[in-house]
C-alpha cells in the first residue's frame, strides 16, 4: 500500500516574533495541498510578558529554568496567545487548524526531567507521540497546530523544545505516512561557512554530516538539530529538509532549496 | 434508531477561582460514565494579571469592553492557562481530555459585535456550533474541554459568553444525541426566596417560569441563563438542570438536585 503524505513543518520564534514574516508563513503553510502538522516554538513574547509580571528569568549554568510562575507563563502564551492566534489566522485562510498542547488528548507523552546537578523544574523529555490521536485528527480533514507544551501525567503542564516535538512526531507519524519534516529558520540552510549565507549546503547524508561535524564546518548551534534529523531519517521519515521559512512552501512542492538530508 | 447519551456541562470562575472546588469538580466530570463536554467560564484571573500588566479595565454602561490588549489577556488565561491546566488535570485523572476554543476546528462560528451605542471591541455573539467537528472528536473517544473564546474569521480571536456557548453547543448536539445540559454554579438551584439557599425549586417549565418572572421571584441575574435554558429545551435539549457544582455527579447519573428545566 502506498502511504499518504505528510509534511510536518517545525517554526521558530524569530518567525513568530515578526508578525508581517508570520502572516506570510502561514498563507505559505495554508497552500500546501497536502496532509500537515504545524509545530511552533515560542518566541520572544514569553520573555517580555514574564518581564512585565516582574518573573526574572530563572538562570543555571546558562540553562533556562522553569519555575512554576514562568511555567504559567509560557501556558499562557504558547498554549493560549501565540496557538490560538495561529489558529485564527489559518481559519481566515480556509484552512481547518486545530490549536494543541501535548496534554490534549496526550498527544505528546512526556517524562518531567529528572533533577541531576540541574533542577530545571517544569521540563519534559518528549518521550513518544500518540500517532492514533493525530491521525483521527488528519483523518478528520483537521491540521494540528502544536505549540511546545505538554504534560506530566500528574496534572502540570510542562515546557517542552519544539525541535524534539517535530522529530518526535515526524518518526511516529512516519508508521502510515510518508513523512517531510521541514525545519523552518532565518537562514537558507546548513551553510558550509557561517560568513557566507549562501554557501548552502544542498544535500548531507549521516556520513557526510559526521565528516562536516569532526571538521568542524557544522557549527555548535546545529549540532542538536542535526542529531535529531538524522535520528528522524533513521527512524523512517522520508526527508528532513532543513530551509529558511521563505522557502517553506517551496519545499513542500518538492523543489530542492535549503538544505536536504537523507 | 435510539440517540446515545450526551452531557454538556457548564462551569463558572466561583469554581474555577477555587484550586480544592476545581480539583473536586474535575474528579467528579471524570467520573460521569457517558460521553460529556466541558465548557468553562474565566474567573478572575484574566482581571488579576491585566492588572499586573497594567491595563485598567474597559467599562462603558456597566458592560465590559474586549479592546485588543484585554483581548491577549483572556486568550492567554482563557484559552492557555486555564484550559491546559483543566486538560492536565484531567488527563491525570485518566479522561482523554482534549482542549479548544471555537476557532479550533471552528468549532463556534461567531459573529463580532456589531458597534451600535456601544463598541464591545473583540467579543463574538454564538451564531452557531459545528457539530459534525464535535462528534468526530467524541467518536474518538475524546472529550472537548470548550472555553469562552472564538475568532471573527479574519483572523482575530472573540471573547464569549460561556453560558451562551454551552446552550448553542447543547442545541447543536441534541441532532444526533440525546443532551442534557447542566448548569454548575455556586447555588443549589433556583431558589424561590433569595435570602433561603434552600429554597429550591425543584421543577420549572416554561409556563410555571413566565408566571415566576412576571411575580419577580426569578431574580434579575438569573433572566439570561433562563432564558438561554429555556430555548435550549425548545430546540431538541432533553433537560436542562441549574445545580450546585457539588451535585454535578449526582446530576449527570440521574438524581433529582437543582432546578430541572423540562
Amino acid at each position: 500500500m502506498v502511504k499518504e503524505e505528510l509534511i510536518v513543518v517545525k517554526i521558530g520564534g524569530n518567525v513568530i516574533d515578526n508578525p508581517t514574516a508570520l502572516d506570510q508563513f502561514l498563507t505559505d503553510f495554508s497552500n500546501i495541498q497536502k496532509k500537515k502538522i504545524l509545530v511552533h516554538g515560542g518566541g520572544k513574547i514569553a520573555t517580555e510578558i514574564a518581564a512585565k509580571l516582574g518573573l526574572e528569568a530563572m538562570m543555571v549554568e546558562g540553562r533556562r529554568i522553569t519555575d512554576k510562575p514562568m511555567l504559567d507563563v509560557v501556558t499562557m502564551v504558547y498554549g493560549g496567545l501565540i496557538n490560538k492566534n495561529i489558529v485564527a489566522k489559518l481559519q481566515a485562510l480556509g484552512s481547518n487548524a486545530i490549536g494543541l498542547s501535548g496534554a490534549d488528548g496526550n498527544g505528546i507523552v512526556c517524562n518531567k526531567r529528572p533533577v541531576k546537578e540541574v533542577d530545571y523544574g517544569f521540563v519534559g523529555d518528549v518521550r513518544d507521540v500518540n500517532n492514533d490521536f493525530l491521525e483521527h485528527l488528519l483523518n478528520g480533514n483537521l491540521i494540528p497546530i502544536m505549540s511546545p507544551l505538554s504534560h506530566d501525567g500528574n496534572g502540570n503542564m510542562l515546557n517542552i523544545n519544539a525541535d524534539t516535538v517535530a522529530t518526535t512526531l515526524a518518526k511516529a507519524m512516519a508508521k502510515n505516512y510518508t513523512v517531510s519534516l521541514l525545519y523552518c529558520f532565518e537562514l537558507k540552510g546548513v551553510l558550509s561557512d557561517f560568513e557566507d549565507k549562501n554557501s548552502v549546503i544542498d544535500q548531507m547524508n549521516f556520513g557526510s554530516y559526521q565528516h562536516l561535524k569532526s571538521e568542524g564546518v557544522i557549527s555548535k548551534g546545529m549540532i542538536p538539530k542535526m542529531d535529531n534529523s538524522f535520528d528522524a531519517i533513521q527512524n523512517g521519515v522520508q526527508k528532513v529538509v532543513i530551509c529558511h521559512s521563505e522557502d517553506m512552501l517551496k519545499v513542500a512542492e518538492g523543489q530542492q532549496l535549503g538544505t536536504t538530508l537523507y
